[in-house]
């Protein structure tokens, strides 16, 4: 599969499909953005335009049948992941698939077991593993520079709401939200989550609470390898999108600074002052996007493993499900009886 | 009592007590070093030599009997404050108390109920609350710069473990460091502990287990005002004492660096290096010390109310109670049930 | 011109030229990259072919007869470049050109007047005002926010320098290095300098002063409205490109640090260790490249004013004049001087 | 000399002497504050009475006879200065003395060499060198962290003018500002200046002008190493006391940021926010007065040379009468007609 290139169809034509679909048209090697689908035909076809994409469609099964097509990416609702996946591996083709596979265990185990069987790759969204900054904790962390971890601390804070619209259907802020930090302990500790206990509320928007949910919560866990973690999650910090985390360990400690628009900083009688952080996760998280979607057209081209795996997608439902029962039931929840249920 | 010099005693001749017999000689206003006790009477000795003190003694009674000796500073081991307190309060000396108290609640109450009989001062040595950075983020919490406060998040590693000697006697943890922890907790927030569930395990050196206790924590509590905290605790941080809070508001977050010895930065082909964090609780909490004790001296002289009051004594052990037995029962405990036992 | 592309050519198929042609190609938008020239017919093909351009010529005057083509982005040599802008501007095409116009001030004053006589617009390539860093600062000076600016403060040290070869035909460090920074200079304070002194030794490599120049140099200047300028030089800092600026004024100072590829920050026993600044301009003038063009585009099609004029183009080069002179003559040396030579 | 006080005699107390005597009395090891004088009785009871002084005169000549005084540390009047030296030089006290000896080069020789002949010690009052953030990148520069020195780049500037009043007779701005960095060019370059070009304007307050002086400079200047430096001044920083240093060299860079009194950090909506640098030389420089002190008590009583010599005290006066002779006649001033002048 040397010296050519990939053929991908981006599925799905919202907000984050559009993003991968610029980023394969424009800025990912040995690729090629092969064709858009999207239940509303007119937004896969203003990308297709936008891009010189030969294939626009309103009907993703229509591309799966392609022998042109090497993979797709799935970008669509949440709850079609599954059943693509299940259908991609059936034609064969390699996958990239937004998180979450799925939020039921069940459905999420008969995909990794179609992928496995059908010999596709299949990796999972958590682009922020790619993001420079935590990337390169993880590096000081797996190449010992902090010597053993021993403690996890993930502050994740988005600069505002959601529609409580979207509240109501995302599976709530474990799923939607703190899903990637759950990703993120996993990534930089190299270990598993055996207990968590979460506390929340709706501090921000009391309308929340009526909607099953809360905006602010503490989650902490104890690692298998013996490390604690926690993770700070707001739903609105008015200065920015607030993404920091450090792992302390027994000869340092590594951690990150929020990035920021530019480096100015102003000095007046009131005091020093400098930019806010990045607002957004497109601004904060645009290199990752790219970096992520490199890497799968990497690991298909050669063969290698993906970087991110179903296992990957996984681990981190069942630390939401954990969190969640947690939280309903104020106390410490093993993994283990997520699991065994 | 305007205008002239406060009297004050240092009872206990050791490392805290040598500081803060100092201050009171050369830093402390309106106030005037009158005597030294130690058991050890040679270290009341020598105390008294340096700094021109009229009298020292390893008696400490006998100067609670000197009617020009207005004050005490409890410096001696932990086990004798609650009977010194007792002793000094019936002979109506005002008590500046190195923290705690006591561990055992029915002697922190008896000896609040004598100070209450007794109507002298009690000052508490949370002097972590002087220091200019934590009081420059209350400050900043307590005129609603940063709104309502929904998340507390404090990082307090030491620099390197007590003897294992130590750690047999003073408590655990959560009594001889965590406790500063949730004094802070109460300090920045202005509320109070409910539930707290802490997690912890000997890391840094198996023998801690052995002794009965954790060198690695992470307590999460929520707050009555709805607020949610998280403290992270290590005995043994490599690059030097780590000591960050953060608030967390609807308005904005208020947050600490550590202080360094100094501000050099060098940049080579390495990298970008600078200072670690001061290394020890003399350097990094030098100011506080000499500003507890001032306000102690203040709030005598003009008969105000202490700012640390045995009421703030008494809520860190409560909290330290309920965390110990959280990390024991691996649940999420009350203030409540700790209150009732 | 309203809702079309702007059709340009790019002229120079080295390293710059490349990189404006990516841009052209994939990220400015309302233009088109139409063709590429170079003397090197396959360097030129090269690109087209990459970005899918329909026309790659050796010969750029060619293209200076095609009705489609709108405008030009002169990236040739130096030298080159004078006589490019009198054909081009003959042509009636637009013209972006990469500093310098020219060294000699006669030539650049015929291409000023031949740009004004043909009524095209002409862009010089001081990329650096189109970095958010430093378009930051002066929008800080611009608006008031520091007050009346009294001192410019630049350092701008390369992480290596260029061969020797290079050295020899560049013009000198005043002319391919502080340029930029004299550029710097007049945007950050909106004043033009009155009176230089150029200080400098080879103090890199002795056998840059072999070759007549300088590779370390601090240059000082009066500006027309009476604030004073220092800028600092060298070819070789080891840690990495170093490019800041500070403006101080008589209410407040505005500056930049630099930035870094990752935000990481490692502690340990050794100290406090965060990334290198960004190694070279294309990353660190990464998105300052595409933001001059874009202007460029929009200039043309709204037919505004370059926000880099000729006049900006001619400035330093004067400057760089003085600079050289004042080096030579070890005397403080008058524009005046320069400009009536 | 060993195990005994070295017994100071503090001449002058107004502010810096107050300063002086303060830390003798209550910081300094191996000292003790014999006498205190000043022209103003009062002013040297005042001190005497506060720090149980046994000695206040009006006369400091009366205090050079007394036998029990080994040291004078003069503070008074700098036009006072010489003279007091040659005295105390001819009594065999040993000298601490204020910034400067004098500006008359002729007297400042006298008193070097009558302290050479009567074999006793002179320190000057450059206390910035004992600042621990100078004295860090000092350091680093002479362990050889940075390689060779190419660029040292100061930047001084007060937080608010002096009175007119003073600048009328404090010699000007080279003299009573500039001085301490000419000093630490030296210090941190570790070599001395070879030719100086000053630019300086009355930009704060023309009044200034009016005074025969400027309130903003920037002083370039080329070094015997080789080295080249610029040092930026102004009367007036609205946001505090800026004070930073940097030097530059072959393999690496060091720097310094400012000290701030505290390291809070306020995010919110309108960006990130910290604290002014310290407002004022006395808690900038605090420690460095300690510091400088007990050096020159050190190197009395273990008879070593001392770590400001009086050709230290020299060498920054012909640098100010360079930067001054520079300003007038605008143009590059060498040393050595200063020298030889």
């Amino acid at each position: 599969m040397t010296a050519r290139l990939l053929n991908i169809a981006v599925i799905g034509a919202g907000r984050i499909g559009k993003l991968h679909a610029e980023n394969l048209a424009t800025r990912i090697n040995s690729s090629q953005l092969a064709a858009v689908a999207d239940i509303k035909l007119p937004a896969a076809q203003e990308i297709a335009r936008r891009f010189n994409v030969p294939l626009a469609t309103d009907d993703y099964r229509s591309l799966l049948g392609h022998s042109a097509i090497d993979a797709v990416a799935i970008c669509s609702a949440s709850n079609t992941h599954a059943e693509i996946i299940l259908e991609a591996a059936a034609a064969g083709k390699h996958i990239f698939c937004e998180k979450p596979i799925d939020y039921d265990l069940r459905r999420i185990h008969r995909c990794l077991e179609a992928v496995a069987k059908a010999g596709v790759k299949l990796q999972v969204g958590f682009n922020r593993r790619f993001d420079p900054n935590f990337a390169k904790v993880r590096e000081l962390v797996a190449t010992g520079k902090i010597g053993q971890p021993h403690i996890v601390r993930i502050t994740s804070r988005d600069p505002a709401p959601p529609p409580l619209e979207y509240v109501k259907v995302s599976g709530g802020l474990f799923f939607d939200m703190t899903i990637h930090d759950f990703d993120m302990v996993r990534f930089l500790s190299g270990s598993e989550a055996e207990e968590i206990l979460a506390l929340g509320d709706a501090l921000v928007d009391p309308q929340v609470a009526g909607a099953g949910d809360v905006d602010t919560a503490i989650i902490t866990m104890r690692l298998k390898s013996g490390a604690l973690a926690t993770i700070d999650n707001s739903r609105k910090a008015v200065y920015g999108y607030d993404q920091r985390v450090e792992v302390f360990g027994s000869n340092g400690m590594a951690t990150v600074s929020n990035r920021t628009p530019d480096t100015h900083i102003l000095a007046n009688s009131d005091g020093v002052h400098t930019a806010r952080p990045q607002q957004f996760f497109f601004d904060r998280y645009h290199e990752s996007y790219i970096a992520e979607l490199q890497a799968f057209v990497d690991c298909v081209l050669r063969d290698l493993p993906p970087p991110v795996s179903g296992q990957d997608g996984l681990a981190p439902v069942l630390m939401g499900l954990a969190a969640a029962k947690s939280l309903k039931e104020r106390r410490l929840v093993t993994l283990r009886e997520i699991i065994s249920e």
